[in-house]
C-alpha cells in the first residue's frame, strides 16, 4: 500500500475531515490527501505548526515529560490533530471543528503503525 | 466563586486529572489545583508549554488560520489540554495517557466561560 491509500482511508472514515499529510519535522510534506477546501492556505498552515511540534517535541524532552505522541491545535476554524511516527516524521489530520474528533484521534491511532512501516 | 472552586470541578469530574490550572502567557500561574504526583516537574511543564501555545497563538493569527482555542499536548506519560480564556491568560488539565480524554476536553469548554468571568 501507499501512503495515499493510507490518508485515504483515515479522511473517509472521519466526519468533517478536510486534509491528510505525512509530514517531515524539516516542513515537507511527502503527501497528502485533501478532500474540502476550508478557504485556508492548508499547506502553509501545516508547515508552520510542523516547526511549532517540532520545538514542542524538544522541549518536552528536556523536561524529561515523557515522547510526544500526539499534539492536537484548534482554532475556531479548523481543528488539526498530529500523531508522531518518528523522530522526523508525523501524520496530520485536519477537520472541521463540528468533525469527529474521537474518530479522529482513533483513526490517526490505528493508521499511525501502517504508515510508520511504509517508510521503511 | 474562586478560581479554585472551578479548577477543583473540573478535576473532580474527569477520570484520571492530575492538575487543573489557571495561566497566564508569560508563565506565570494564578491559581493551580493538583491532586496527584505524576513523578513529573508539572510546574515547570506547565511554564514551558505555555512558551509554546504563545508562539502557536502567534502563528495562527498570522497565517489567518482563525483564533487558536484549545491546544493538546500527549506524552506516553502525561496528557495536557489547554484552552484559551483571553489573549493573556489560559486553562489548562493535565491527566494521565488513560484518562477521560473526552470529558475532559467537555469539561474545560464548560469552565472556560465560568473562569474567564471570574477574570474581570
Amino acid at each position: 500500500m501507499s501512503f495515499r491509500t493510507h490518508l485515504e482511508q483515515v479522511v473517509g472514515q472521519v466526519e468533517g475531515a478536510v486534509a491528510c499529510s505525512v509530514m517531515g519535522f524539516d516542513g515537507i510534506a511527502i503527501d497528502t490527501y485533501q478532500v474540502n477546501d476550508p478557504g485556508l492556505d492548508l499547506p502553509a498552515m501545516l508547515v508552520e505548526y510542523g516547526s511549532i511540534l517540532g520545538k514542542l517535541k524538544e522541549a518536552a524532552a528536556a523536561l524529561q515529560a515523557g515522547l510526544v505522541t500526539e499534539v492536537s491545535i484548534s482554532t475556531d476554524r479548523l481543528s488539526t490533530i498530529a500523531r508522531l511516527l518518528t523522530q522526523e516524521y508525523y501524520i496530520v489530520l485536519a477537520l472541521t471543528p463540528e468533525g469527529n474528533w474521537g474518530k479522529a484521534r482513533y483513526a490517526l491511532r490505528v493508521a499511525a503503525p501502517k504508515v510508520k512501516a511504509e517508510l521503511g
